[in-house]
């Protein structure tokens, strides 16, 4: 599949590998086509680069991995044509660094999945992943026993679209809970803070959520 | 011990009959003297209720179960002198219900726990309990296998206090997790919106995490 991944950090270097290895055509996105880590990451793995919208325009798929607080600029810049009926995985998260350490930052939507599925309502946005470290995300093994990944999303095609991709990244279908629509994320999008304080507390990054009920 | 439960919802008459059950002498407290819920629980349990100043004066250890918006009124109208010094475990969450289903309140301070430190800086805040559902907190028996308690607080002394009452409770030390500081209160207050998600995607209250890592 032409798969576009927003956002040349970590998580979106980590993401587009996966995809990459899974054998996906793979352009990574900056907001300049000159971006230093997006062209070291493409002469690495054979995958492409552009700005959002070159990335955007021939992808199928579309991983936003960029900051939360700055990822409806980022889906402005790739353009809304080139996003309309396509599957936008958000992985983002919205945090502010004070000094009194990370704070969440919540869009007026409730949710950044919210806030870019009001910017771009032909988009269907599904958020899932951003609630563990992004070696986690494309290698589940690497937390032992059971544990779980959240889906939210108003499109339960795109959602089903997702849950396969997820299980190509190693995730079996008894970890991954559809948690409703994209309202939900305002339950897993504050996640981030908690993961950061339990890998502070635990000295590792191999660290995720069990739900567990009767 | 004696000990002040502030709010008569279910959340706050269930800790307070819990700590009845443990032998604790027990006020609830609320706004006015003559709040029905409480001479309600009073008799039924044997326990004592009185305007949130009448519950503090003599307590050993407050308990706050009202609503985290209205958390700083509550201890306000208790008495910053009826609170110096005391152990406060602040179980509270701060929810604004919208059209658009449940959203969090995030005070100024970070956490409706970092607030009430910062308005009565001679109480010493614990928050805990706060991410499931009340009958989880006092029997953690009702939801099967491992599954976590988080506590937050500036004083180690009074954490230890507090773990020691939530052993009472029937949790085992190896499920409580000391995430730190009140800061990292943070990361625990919104979980009551993921509690919320999963129960319903479930279908049951008996729902709790589990912190799984290498």
């Amino acid at each position: 599949m032409k798969i576009a991944v927003f956002g040349t950090g970590e998580v979106g270097r980590r993401l587009a590998s996966k995809l990459v290895e899974l054998g996906h055509a793979v352009t990574l996105g900056s907001r300049t086509a000159d971006n230093a880590a997006a062209s070291e990451w493409a002469r690495e793995t054979g995958g492409a680069h552009g700005t959002f919208a070159d990335a955007a325009a021939d992808a199928e798929l579309i991983v936003n991995a960029t900051a939360g607080t700055a990822s409806v600029a980022a889906l402005t810049a790739a353009g809304a044509a080139n996003l309309s009926g396509k599957v936008i995985i958000d992985v983002s998260n919205g945090l502010e660094f004070t000094s009194g350490g990370p704070k969440l930052v919540i869009p007026e939507a409730g949710s950044v999945a919210e806030e870019l599925q009001r910017a771009f309502p032909e988009a269907r946005v599904v958020k899932t992943l951003n609630t563990m470290n992004n070696k986690t995300m494309v290698d589940p093994s690497r937390v032992p026993g059971p544990h779980n990944v959240f889906l939210s999303g108003d499109d339960a095609t795109a959602k089903a679209d997702v849950a396969g991709l997820l299980r190509s990244f190693g995730w079996g279908s008894e970890q991954i809970i559809d948690l409703g629509d994209l309202s939900t994320a305002r339950s897993t999008e504050p996640l981030v803070m908690l993961w950061i304080n339990l890998s502070r507390t635990f000295g590792t990054e191999n660290i995720n959520l069990a739900v567990r009920h009767d």
